[in-house]
């Protein structure tokens, strides 16, 4: 039993709070540990699940700030009063706050910074709530983007891929005052909600000072110190931008900067010592790799529905633009180093797919998730190259290396005999040989790979995809501690402007690990999937690469060939 | 009501019996009108569904001879009693016998044509049985003949598509007499299921003499009156056969000759007239094609599990060999022209496998049916190109064109929403595709592909099939009158041995049709076909030829492309 003050046998803690979809959490940690103490979360009240939607338009997807507001409230004060009972344990011991949420979520705030969606003229108006990060109403805002940023020979591409995502801050902007003049000509402002959460705990949400995060400027608001910040206005006014949003902010910060002291107000409601530090904020996904003890040489995965790669590499060392990847950003991740961001579309959505439609039954025939159990049991006892089958995992597009959302899945080498447990496996391959083609796209660029830590859902659900990712790369895969990593994250940087630790590289070594179950690659299905990832790669290339000829007349033969040598029993 | 002995008000009759894989259908049918009076069937008694197995060895498919007997007098006596309750009709109005089997089935029989499997020593022997169809234990051997055939020069390949199958007579008496020396030993000769029978019933089995069906004969025994009947002495004795094996037959005939008279024993117990001639037999699916009504010009689609495509063509006018066609063999289907027989190895297989194992939610969810039904109601709803989706249908590998059984099946552009009966929909479309290819090749050769006829279980039941097809290939889709078009093709043999008719022409014109249901060609969804034909097309050469090199990173795009137009309505 780890104390944080050995004098007093009093610990010191940290509290992280996550904003996710469709819920927020709080987590109170151990900052000497990275013990778990206490933990609630609350579920938004608006919307379905938390997400406002509108049935003329699927694209849209937004959140009333009212949530951000309450369910700040509710599950700090829950957490806060559960962690008081834990021996050792009290409410003032929290030394500081860090916030993460989901992105680019951006909210139109009026000229003091109160969101739009707050005020009484606007509380039924879904373009004055926050635009939650999985809204696709821009996308020929994010397509204009892209082809004037190319036409200008802009540089802010190359930092994000190659292409703007109708996902992003400025996409949605853009939209907003096309669609809406009203919303567009009252909002003062456009703020990030993990910028906006920080500066309301803090009372400073004026729109010109209030600390702004690098991650979510430099990932989504192409915002870079090397062309003077955000996106030049001559280009925002090209945009066709309002004037009054051309310059909204000049500086972007990392997470180990205080954006300000919790306010008395707020304190008091949730049981906090009042002007306790609260963290600048940054997106869960950066924060998780925090959590998950992201370092330089470590890969971390956030494996869900969609899969996010993060790296770290030190800034005074010299680091080219890598072709293909999603975002390369001075700090984003960790301060003093560049965050690197790349991803899968697919990934758990895939496996979720199938299970869902080709599993089941149809509509009424048994759940998606026996169809889960059903199909990794069965697939469990399959030998790699054993199907005879290789798939492409473009079913959502391809996000890195090839940076296309017009791609789509493929399937290759089913005969009669081809049983679902075979597809839903080769389709769990088939992500594994993307992620591998992202570390060697990484690599190619002189980012050594040392160490891959897995996090999120499927990491801790699914030891048949964890072994073949293991077998797939030849590299050990391993799992974070914490179930929550993107709290555990958020409260490392609590507890560094706390002042627990005196850097987030130091927090992290105290509190961060990795669980003892490790899948290490089995030499057989290595060499099994070096052959499978040879057809995979020429299929990749074929079907995604512009340009690219050459023959595929022998690759369902190899398939055959290799299903054969396998049955044999020659190869695992 | 049509007569066909207007004098006496009495019908003339013909009996045509068809040996299947499970059963035997005897079936008599008006001379003059082609009505069918009374069938019966009989399910064979030894083995599972008819078929004698091994747990061993999965390849293994035999049939005992006493079914054939016993499935004769069963099936012919319920229907001659049946036909003679039907007013009009009597038992002494059946004037002929047509028989038709499934094939290559060939028995081993001793020097007087007995069945060894009839033998009192040989009753459990499987290897002294009939080798069903789709016995495939003579695989290495079917290899070896192609291969030494090619060695040699030999001209025998060129008209059976290239290579050699372990479903036909070379290969399975070359097994045999490798694996069973007794049952070689004592093997005179070999024959073929279709000859057999009608030598039992005329009482000539003489393995010398007896009348031998060109239709199998051409089609699996490498017959050919182009290089003097059967391959030569030379070569057989290359490949390791036993010298009384070498010169089996001389010569094979069409089946609209007599193979004999109906010996007294057998009329007797089956009700029939003692002496009424017998036609020489053929292969089930050639006599269907006749029972279909082929013509010049005419192609019959034989659709069921696979299917088997066949048309005629004058043997006065010139015929190229066709590239990977399977089989072009004079007078195997009518007299006086040639046979050409093409198929694809799946098409009803794929349905079934997919519906099976991918929409009834795994063993205990749900029957095949159900899903068919399920996915067939589901998929009439979609639109020609709306899911993106394009298939290869080469689950089974392909027969026609490419005549490579080493291929195997793929699927391209599936998304996150792709469901299952969008892609039950695809893999329809791909057989329909994989026809078109056939219909092309047989065209371009100079065989002009006038009218279609399909018959079997999916024409029958399948309209989203038929109007598929009619789609895909732009030509009106008819269907067999009659759903027993094998026994009525071997009835039609009777009626013209028997005298009702002077031409096996003759007796389809009176005696074959089609339902009034023809499926017609949308223009809208021709037009939609055309293009994912083309990208067919691509993927299909670039996966089955040899050689092939080219782009296909357009081929996921261009599906998006058409899925898109067909989504706003600007396509069907």
């Amino acid at each position: 039993m780890a104390t944080s003050d050995a004098r007093s046998g009093r610990r010191t803690l940290a509290l992280g709070v996550d904003y996710g979809t469709s819920s927020v959490r709080a987590l109170v940690v151990d900052t000497a540990t990275g013990e778990e103490i206490a933990t609630a979360t609350w579920t938004y009240s608006h919307g379905t699940d938390g997400v406002i939607v509108d049935a003329r338009d699927p694209n849209l997807a937004r959140q009333h700030p009212a949530d951000y507001v309450e369910g700040f409230e509710k599950s700090v004060r829950a957490a806060v009063q559960a962690a008081s009972q834990v021996p050792g344990c009290s409410a003032d011991a929290i030394v500081g706050i860090g916030v993460d949420t989901t992105g680019s979520t951006p909210l139109p705030v009026d000229h003091r910074g109160t969101p739009l969606g707050l005020l009484p003229e606007f509380q039924e108006t879904p373009d004055a709530m926050a635009w939650l990060w999985k809204d696709h109403t821009s996308w020929s805002e994010a397509a204009e983007i892209t082809r004037r940023a190319a036409e200008r020979g802009e540089p802010y591409l190359a930092k994000c891929g190659g292409a703007y995502s109708s996902e992003w801050y400025w996409s949605k902007i853009l939209h907003c005052s096309r669609i809406n003049p009203k919303v567009a000509g009252t909002a003062a402002s456009w703020v990030e909600l993990c910028d906006w959460v920080p500066g309301w705990l803090t009372g400073n949400t004026d729109p010109g000072s209030m600390a702004r995060s690098i991650c979510a400027a430099g990932h989504k608001a192409m915002y870079n110190p090397q062309w003077g910040g955000l996106p030049s206005e001559a280009f925002l006014q090209e945009l066709g931008l309002p004037a009054s949003y051309r310059r909204l902010y000049t500086k972007a910060v990392p997470s180990d900067r205080r954006a300000g002291s919790l306010r008395e107000e707020i304190a008091r409601r949730v049981g906090l010592t009042p002007g306790i530090p609260v963290a600048v904020g940054a997106f869960d996904a950066h924060m998780g790799a925090v959590g998950s003890g992201i370092r330089p040489g470590t890969l971390v995965k956030i494996m869900g529905t969609s899969t996010c790669d993060c790296m770290v590499w030190p800034m005074d060392q010299r680091l080219e633009d890598i072709p293909g990847v999603c975002g390369i950003v001075p700090e984003s991740i960790m301060p003093g180093m560049y965050g690197i961001e790349a991803g899968q579309s697919a990934v758990g959505d895939i496996f979720n797919w199938f299970a869902a439609r080709f599993a089941t039954g149809g509509p009424s025939g048994g759940s998606a998730e026996d169809a889960h159990r059903r199909l990794t049991e069965e697939a469990s006892g399959l030998k790699p190259g054993e199907s005879g089958l290789v798939a492409l995992d473009w079913n959502n597009g391809n996000r890195t290396v090839l940076v296309d959302p017009r791609l789509t899945g493929l399937l290759i080498g089913q005969t009669l005999a081809t049983s679902a447990a075979e597809v839903y496996l080769a389709l769990i391959e088939a992500t594994a040989f993307g992620a591998l083609k992202i570390i060697e796209r990484i690599e190619q660029y002189g980012v050594k790979v040392a160490e891959i830590v897995n996090c999120g859902g499927i990491a801790e659900k699914s030891p048949l995809v964890m072994q073949v990712y293991a077998d797939v790369t030849g590299r050990p895969m391993k799992v974070s501690r914490s179930s929550q990593t993107c709290a555990l994250g958020a409260a490392i940087f609590g507890a560094v402007v706390g002042g627990a630790h005196t850097s987030v590289s130091a927090a992290q070594a105290a509190m961060t690990g990795v669980k003892s179950t490790v899948y290490t690659p089995r030499p057989d299905a290595v060499a099994t999937y070096r052959r499978l990832f040879a057809l995979y790669s020429r299929l990749h290339d074929a079907f995604g690469v512009r340009g690219c000829t050459g023959s595929l007349d022998d690759v369902m033969k190899q398939l055959i060939d290799l299903r054969e040598t396998v049955r044999r029993g020659a190869l695992a």
